[in-house]
C-alpha cells in the first residue's frame, strides 16, 4: 500500500471513461430500443444487472453481502477495525421505459470511487460499502423505496417482503426465484455515514450551469384524492338548472389550487396529475369527478396552510354547489433535512474538487430519505438533460457525472478518514 | 267492417293493460338483474326480441318486410290502394345496461294502436306501418341511429353495412347471422307521414306535471374535443416557473364554457363529459389534456356564435399560456323542425283525447330526426321518472304511456284519413 499524504489525496481524481463505459455497459442490460432501459425490480433482466454488478464488485476486491430484501453490499475493509463502515449507492431497478442514469448512475459513481482507490492504493480507515437498494422505483411493487424503507425503520420486514406485483407474486417469492433472497438482516448494522448520488431529474442544476448540486434535505410531499359527486344526467335532455355537474362545481377549487401554488413560490411544488370522471363519456353529464394534487414543499408548516387553505375553498365549494366534495389525504411524507456533517462534507469535497456546486432541496423521493433516519446521510445530485427522467431519453453529460464523481469520492474519504 | 262515423272514432282509446302488459312480456328479453335490459343491436337477445314482435304483427293480421339494413316493416292494408302509407314505430335494440322502455315503447304503443283498431274493427284509408329500425343506440356499431340514416340519405347502404362493432363484425356479417338480412331496399318507398313515440329522456314533462309532450324538433348538437398539449414532467423536481401545465392553461376556456352556458340559459345544454390527460399520473404534471364538449341548441345561430365565443377564448389562452390549444369539431347535427303537419296533427289529438300537452324540444337524437329528411315526420314524448335513461332503472308511469299512445293513436288515425 502507497501512502498518500492529504494534500496528494486532494490530487485524487476519478476515472470518468471508465465511469462511463460501466454506465453504458450496464445501460445494455434491459435496453430498449429508444435508447433507454427496462430492468424493472427482480425482474431477470434485474437479476442479469446484479450478476454484472456483483463480477464488477468482487474484480475490485470487495465482498459481497446479501440482506433480507435482496439489496446488495459491496464491502472494501479499512485499516481500523473498529471504524464504522461508510455507506453509499443508490438502485439499480428501472422503471419500466426508464433511462441509463436513475439509480445506476448512483451505484456505479461508488463503485468508481473504490475503483480509483484501488488504482491509486488508497486505503481508508473506515470500512467502505457500495450498496444497491432492492425496488427503489416502485414500478413493479408498491411502495417505491420499500427496502431502504425497513433498512431505515419505516416498513417491517415481513411488509416489505409480502409487496405483491399485478400479479399477485410478493417481494419474498420474486426474491428466491431470482436467487437475491439474503441472509443478512436487513436492521442493526452501524455506519458512520452515508452517502447517495444522482442526476437531478429536474431543470435546476442545468439551467443555473452548475454541475453539483449539494442537496440539503428532501421536499415534504402530500397526496390527496379531491372527490366530487355530480348526477350522472343525458348531456341533451338534462336543463341547465337541473344538473349537478361535478367539472363546473370544481373550478373555484382549481383556481385556489394555482393561487396557493403562485402565493408560495418559488419552493412550492403543485400538480394536478389526474382528471377522473366516471362515466367519463362525451354525452353524459359525469356523476363523479376525481382529481389528483400533488404537492411540495421543503417546510411542513407551509404545506399544512395550504392544506388548511384548500379544506376552506372545498368546504365553501360544498355549501355554494351543495355537492358532496370530498378533500382525502392519501399519503403524507414529511419534509427531510439531511445530516449537517455529511453536507459540510460535501461541500469540503467540492472545494478540494474547485467546483462550483449550489445547495438545492430535492424534490423526488430517495432512498438516502430513508436511510438519513438512522444513519447520518446526505445527498449530491448532478444536473440531467432538459430536466428529464423516468424517460428513456433520459440524458446526462459526462463532465458533470465526472465532477459529481469526484465530489462523491472526496466526501467518502472526508468522512472515511474522520476520527 | 264496422263503419264508425267520426264521432266515434273520436271515442277510440288504446287498452292500456295490453301495452303494459307487451312492454313487460318484452322486457324479459335480454332482462337484467338490476330491472333493464341488455337488448344489443344484433345480438342473439335483438334476434329473440324481433322474432317476438314479428309474430305479435303477424297475429294481428299485419304482413311483414325486412328492409337491406335489416329494420323490421309490418303493414296493415288502407282502403284506398293509390294512398301512401303513414309510418310509426321507432326501436327494439338496447343500451347494454339499458331500459324497458326507450325504444321499445314505440314500436309497442305502435303495435296497440292497430291492434286498438282491430278490436273495433275500424279500417284506415291509408296504409299503416309499424316500424323498428336496426341500431339506433350505437351501442355496439357506431354511428346511432344509422338504418334511419340510411333511409334517410345521410349514410349509403354499403356505409351502414360495412359499420363494425370492436370485434370486427360488420351490422351486414350479424344481419346475415341472426337470419335479418332482408331484401326490401332501404330507399325509394314514399309515406304521406310518420310519427314516433318515445319517453322523454329528461325531467321536464315531469316537473311539468303534463303527461304528452308535444315534439317540435331536435335540438342542434355538436360535439368537440379541446386538446392543451403541456410538457410532461416530474411533479417533484420541476419548478412552477418551468411547468407547461395544461390543466392551469384549460381553467378561463372551462370558465368561458359555463359563462356561456349561462349567457344562453335555458334553451342551451353544455356539456364536459370527459377529461383525458396524458399520462393521468399522480406525481407528473400531463403532458396533453383532451375535454369532450357536447353543446346543443335548437338554434343553429346560438350554436355558431357560441362556437365563435370558444374559438376566441381559445385563441386568448393560446396566446397567455404559448401551449398549443386546438378546439376540434368533430362533429355537428344540425337542429331538426319536424313537419307542422305532423305537428298539427298530434295537436289535434291531444285536444281529442283531452290530454294537456306542451311543446317541447328533443334533447336526444332519434331516428325520427332522419325519417324526416324523406317524410313529414313529428314525435310524441311522455314522461320518465326522475328523467332516468339508457339506465336499467329507467321507469315510466303505465297513466302516461296510455295518454302517449291514444295521442298516437289519434294522429294516425288523422294522417291515415285525410285526403
Amino acid at each position: 500500500m502507497e501512502h498518500m499524504d492529504s494534500k496528494d489525496l486532494e490530487q485524487l481524481r476519478v476515472n470518468g471513461d471508465r465511469l462511463w463505459q460501466n454506465l453504458m455497459e450496464l445501460a445494455q442490460i434491459g435496453a430498449t430500443a429508444k435508447g433507454g432501459v427496462c430492468r424493472v425490480a427482480l425482474s431477470n433482466e434485474d437479476r442479469i444487472g446484479r450478476e454484472w454488478f456483483i463480477e464488477r464488485c468482487k474484480a475490485a476486491g470487495c465482498t459481497i453481502a446479501i440482506d433480507q430484501m435482496g439489496s446488495i453490499f459491496a464491502r472494501r475493509e479499512g485499516t481500523d477495525e473498529e471504524a464504522l463502515p461508510i455507506l453509499f449507492g443508490s438502485h439499480l431497478d428501472s422503471q419500466p421505459t426508464g433511462g441509463k442514469f436513475d439509480g445506476a448512475y448512483g451505484v456505479l459513481a461508488a463503485l468508481e470511487v473504490i475503483e480509483t482507490l484501488n488504482d491509486h492504493q488508497v486505503q481508508t480507515r473506515a470500512p467502505l460499502e457500495i450498496v444497491s437498494w432492492t425496488n427503489e422505483e416502485g414500478a413493479r411493487f408498491a411502495p417505491a423505496m420499500v427496502a431502504s424503507g425497513v433498512f431505515g425503520g419505516e416498513f417491517t420486514l415481513e411488509y416489505g417482503l409480502s409487496r405483491a406485483d399485478k400479479e399477485g407474486k410478493t417481494i419474498g417469492q420474486e426474491l428466491e426465484r431470482i436467487g437475491y433472497a439474503g441472509e443478512m438482516p436487513v436492521t442493526g448494522r452501524d455506519y458512520a455515514a452515508s452517502f447517495e448520488i444522482h442526476i437531478e431529474q429536474g431543470p435546476i442544476l442545468e439551467s443555473e450551469d452548475i454541475s453539483v448540486g449539494i442537496v440539503t434535505g428532501v421536499q415534504g410531499m402530500r397526496w390527496y384524492h379531491l372527490t366530487i359527486e355530480g348526477k350522472e344526467s343525458h348531456a341533451g335532455t338534462t336543463p341547465m338548472d337541473r344538473r349537478r355537474d361535478p367539472v363546473r362545481a370544481v373550478l373555484p377549487i382549481i383556481q385556489e389550487f394555482y393561487a396557493l401554488a403562485d402565493e408560495y413560490f418559488p419552493n412550492i411544488r403543485m400538480t394536478i396529475g389526474d382528471l377522473i370522471p366516471s362515466p367519463g363519456s362525451i354525452n353524459t353529464v359525469p356523476g363523479q369527478l376525481t382529481l389528483t394534487f400533488d404537492i411540495r414543499h421543503p417546510d411542513a408548516s407551509i404545506l399544512d396552510t395550504v392544506e388548511k387553505a384548500l379544506q376552506d375553498v372545498v368546504q365553501e365549494a360544498y355549501s355554494a354547489s351543495g355537492q358532496a366534495i370530498e378533500l382525502k389525504a392519501i399519503w403524507n411524507s414529511p419534509p427531510v433535512s439531511f445530516a449537517q456533517e455529511c453536507i459540510d462534507a460535501v461541500r469540503r469535497a467540492t472545494v478540494i474538487t474547485g467546483i462550483q456546486p449550489m445547495e438545492i432541496t430535492s424534490g423526488a423521493g430517495h432512498d438516502a430519505a430513508y436511510i438519513n433516519r438512522v444513519v447520518p446521510t446526505s445527498m449530491i445530485f448532478v444536473p440531467c438533460e432538459d430536466g428529464l427522467s423516468h424517460n428513456e431519453l433520459e440524458n446526462a453529460k459526462q463532465s458533470d457525472l465526472v465532477d459529481g464523481c469526484n465530489v462523491l469520492l472526496h466526501a467518502v474519504l472526508d468522512r472515511a478518514n474522520y476520527r
